[in-house]
């Protein structure tokens, strides 16, 4: 049966939009959809380097301005891969001209601009969609399953971390074209926005919403270099920041990212506790979830090395056969399946804008929390 | 040669009771050390099990008032193993009475309790020590020794938990003899004198002192019935705890103590993130630590795994041969051969009451802050 | 710069076609080659099936007889992905056709068999290649340069171990298409040339040629119903193999295989121990390896758990980003860019048909020790 | 209730001495037993240095022939702890004497000297044991209690390894009075009846009896020079040895041990695979055990680490509270409990010398194929 087609048009050729790209080229070999992605045009500013990246990845054409990508008929979904702070621009104007939207996260600066994103989409109807890779780890998706089973009863305690070391040292610059990250200006903020909304997504994911945060942010090194300009700035990232919450189920939540603890490269681990049963995970050790479950015979409990590679694993049936992991850029390829699966089924598969919108209002209770040394309650969408 | 006596008066037989009295009856084997402890009496209100204890493990007599024990010409020490609330007129009268003292951990209920045991102590001029055991297991000891040889270079992350699942059920009760860290009045809290006390004083040890808290306490079952009087209670203890803080060093701190962490039942963990090394380790695998080495060639960079159990190692030359392991009853017989070679060489081991003071400060803010979800300095001695 | 094409022939479209095929199509992505690996055309007999397959990977041609791929001018290279007791004749039919050919492992059916493919693709001077895709996951070939860099010293032992546990039911058939890896006629053995071949080749890889076996083999469910023609066989095939072997250098080598290990999917792990240094590996976690080094101040000791993810280890930097994992399948994109790279440099990559022709050796000594309850020379090349 | 003194005459006071003394010191302390074990007299040839140990561990009496110590009538049981060639003479003598007998493993030199010890402790009736403590670490014996339950259905591999690497060095003597292990002269072989006998114990305690074995034997460093004599020998040990045998049940087995193994101190491993189940366990981490169930629902399935510290684990309630670890020694102090646990039942603890005798025959099967390149029977026990 012939697929139908589904054209993409990807603005940015960075880290992650190679990453999303792979996921578009390689999701129809492994999954049985109705829709099988077209790398119709990569529109970067650079035109050399985009018709590099172009050539090497079979994109058909190249822009260089994205307007003009979103003005063109023969694209019908637009991936916004590009730094945070263009993130509610391109959306928008995507919207309105009626495309599908699969956006980079963290979804925006901040929840202001993240709302105005939420009612672009949702006035135009189009299909919209967020960045959030690791729900789809399939041992993220299977501790999902776990959870919604009941198996854990009553949660108490929800703890995640995500730990880098790659900005220690003093010789990094502040911001420029590869390291956006580090510029608050284009990022928003540090590792609140980079990793800890990861950890929030997940969080709110498996275990719902939360009421109010108290956090402690640090910057460690005051002062860089910025690499466009050669001028010595003040840093105005968060390097490191932490948080205690409550959820509303009633559990206790702690959370804590930094770029300063060395010997972790992408440490991002959650852990949660019920009544019954715990639940463990760790992206350095992605194709494994640790469960113990106290109903066992006594002696017999023990935390469990589920090795997620077998067929009735969450994906792993459309891999290869049961002991071989996947890593992590099929997370990737996992949400387009999903978000294709999506179309043809019209339950949009999250995180939607609007899911992604909670995490952002977390995002910034926590960085308001942390500036005023007071516990911040969580904005809460009107009911 | 033979050995001088060092008789002991020990002040309850519950499991404190017993750990430190195996550690008096096995330290010299073990170490050679002038003084040989001798249990001379204990102590306990109960005179059948008192005497059954005593004929167990050899006290050659049975006290029922600690006020007589202390009042023997015959003890030179006095070990406090009884409830916390105890602590405080125990120690003060054994000060004035002239006798050294070892007292179980918390010091006391609050700061003013530990401030006057201090002053006592001081007055006297006797030797005192608080039983903060994990100083002593030698994975912990060599990690204190790594970090003052300056391995580690500047230090942003420091993070404990102590997570633990004996109170889940509801059918728990709320105090009684064997049960009194589940009672405010016996106790003066709940995990956070119990378990986080343990952790705040290893940090302290490794990584300096503690300038402000942010804390959030629960309770997660509120009622329960008491054993003693059989009456439903609104229960007090915090059941769960969690901090941030700032340390003086300028690094960042997370603490996190709950006995509702199923699948945990003594999980004391640690780690430390220095500029060029880090470290971890775990109560549940207390044998061995955790290093990373960021100063090694590049690819060959990782975390190590060092079995604490050659003869090089702190304390484990006295023990068997590399790769056999002790447990946890050896932290106390180090600690008693440190408290003896405190005697011998003049130079009191730590920690004393002093040092658990500042633990005790720190314990105290975390509770004002879990009170007034506000952060709270930490009280800072005189300079 | 335009890439030259590399038109592949695949026969086949099992696990192992799917896993070659998604080799071709991604490795230009990812690496920079002088060819571009181009899908052809797909063989095999069910004409149907062959041509989803072909859809779904984009494959340009169909052919249901290997004599018509073999015989296309606009093949250069042939890819054998069916049962062992077809390698034989295609390869020497390929190679007298004047085409390169990556042939599935084990190389053929025994000894007798290999040596006529070496001679064929000598004579013709085509390159070849067989599939031991192992030596190309990073943190195995990181273990290979460790050892050349001569850091472990005089080898001292080897051990090696595949575990499966698929076969235990009784109720599983004894061959049939999707299963003939359980059936002699078509696999020549069982985990020996299966399993243990790619345990081989790693070794022999790492440590050199091996001298003599003793070796036990097992058929543990004697009889099972053939798939195909449903009646009641004796199994042939070894369902366990294990054997001691004596290494060129001295060293001791211990080799285990099965399909009756209940709990490991795919347990390839092998460990060396040298006089400095030591390595360990395990494909259940293969993007770490284990690394312990003697030489480093004595309580610092330990074994190493090295995450092989950062852009210094091999093929990693084509990747992502430090601490993200890759999986199963990239070992054989490894494999197709070092085949390419093999024929820009002239140095073809390994291993060969030669290379495999000594693990088929091995394989052969091993089934006759097994047999005959004695100690087998390995046949050695003449010099 | 008073307890009945067991008098125990200890001959040597090397590692053994010391490990089981403390046994003796200590089990009354944490075991309710009916005996109390009682330092009677410590018999060694120097005599100061006996003295010095027995005024350490509170021996009422020193020796310095053991002959005169058999003949004293105030010693219920003697404890051999001498190298292997002294066991057969002793043991016989003490036999004659009438006395309890609880001698170091290996039992003897060869079968024909464990013979003639069985012999006459049978004939004299009296009760007799080998020191294989490492039935008695909780996890071993938990592992037994799960075999025996069924759990793991039909078995098919058995493997264990014994790993340390501590005479790698070339400037280790051979031979001399600490370092009889390194004679065979003393101690009938090296590895073989060190390590390998211990995990033979284990094996057939656990999985049963070994009808023939295919051995390789290995002596690295060829000559060394003797400690006593300063004069270079040729080195009779076996510095390493693996075998394969058939366990009686149909089973595979596969056994190593080594000297030469880099970062392994005392890494004794064992893993057996059922239909069913599969267990594993580690001695660098003696309190967990390792298991896995194949009948749990297939997604949920995964090798679980049992913390071996709960008061339902095997000798646990004795001691401390769930989550700590007891260690090495503790295997020793239960085999002293489960000793006089079977004087006061009449059913003898195991190993016996005749349960001991069993591990000698594989032992000395495995040395005699090792020397001759072939299988060999085990001798059976005629019935």
């Amino acid at each position: 049966m012939a697929k139908k087609p589904l054209n993409i048009g990807m603005i940015g050729y960075g880290f992650m939009g190679k990453a999303h790209t792979n996921a578009y080229a390689t999701v129809g070999n492994f999954f049985e959809l109705e829709y099988e992605p077209v790398l119709k045009a990569l529109c970067a500013r650079n035109a050399e380097k985009a018709q590099e990246f172009a050539d090497n990845w079979g994109y058909e054409s190249v822009e260089t301005d994205w307007r003009a990508l979103i003005a063109r008929d023969d694209i019908d979904a637009v991936d916004i891969c590009v730094p945070n702070n263009l993130h509610k621009e391109i959306s928008i104007a995507a919207a309105e001209a009626g495309k599908m939207i699969l956006c980079e996260k963290p979804i925006a600066m901040d929840v202001a601009e993240g709302e105005a994103m939420c009612e672009a989409v949702e006035k135009a109807g189009v299909n919209n969609m967020v960045w959030y890779n690791y729900r789809r780890v399939p041992a993220v998706t299977f501790a999902k399953n776990i959870i919604d089973s009941g198996n854990l009863g009553r949660i108490f305690h929800y703890r995640a971390n995500f730990l880098q070391d790659w900005t220690i040292s003093e010789d990094l610059p502040q911001g420029g074209e590869a390291l956006w990250r580090l510029d608050a200006d284009a990022a928003g903020s540090g590792v609140t926005g980079d990793l800890l909304a990861h950890c929030i997504d997940t969080a709110i994911w498996l275990n719902g919403g939360i009421k109010d945060v108290s956090a402690m942010t640090e910057t460690f090194i005051k002062e860089r270099v910025h690499q466009d300009t050669g001028e010595v700035q003040k840093v105005t990232i968060d390097d490191a920041c932490a948080f205690l919450c409550h959820f509303d189920n009633g559990s206790l939540g702690l959370f804590e990212s930094t770029r300063y603890a060395r010997g972790h490269k992408a440490l991002y681990t959650f852990e949660i506790n019920g009544e019954h049963a715990s639940i463990k995970w760790d992206l350095h050790d992605l194709h494994r979830l640790e469960y113990f479950d106290h109903r066992l015979e006594g002696p017999m409990r023990g935390w469990r090395s589920i090795h997620v590679s077998d067929g009735d694993h969450p994906y792993m049936g459309n891999w290869w056969v049961p002991g071989l992991n996947i890593g992590y850029e099929h997370s990737f390829v996992h949400q387009v399946a999903d978000f294709i699966q999506g179309l043809e089924s019209g339950t949009p598969a999250g995180p939607t804008f609007r899911d992604a919108l909670e995490t952002q209002k977390i995002c910034d209770a926590v960085l308001e929390s942390g500036a005023s040394r007071s516990w911040q309650d969580v904005q809460k969408a009107d009911v």
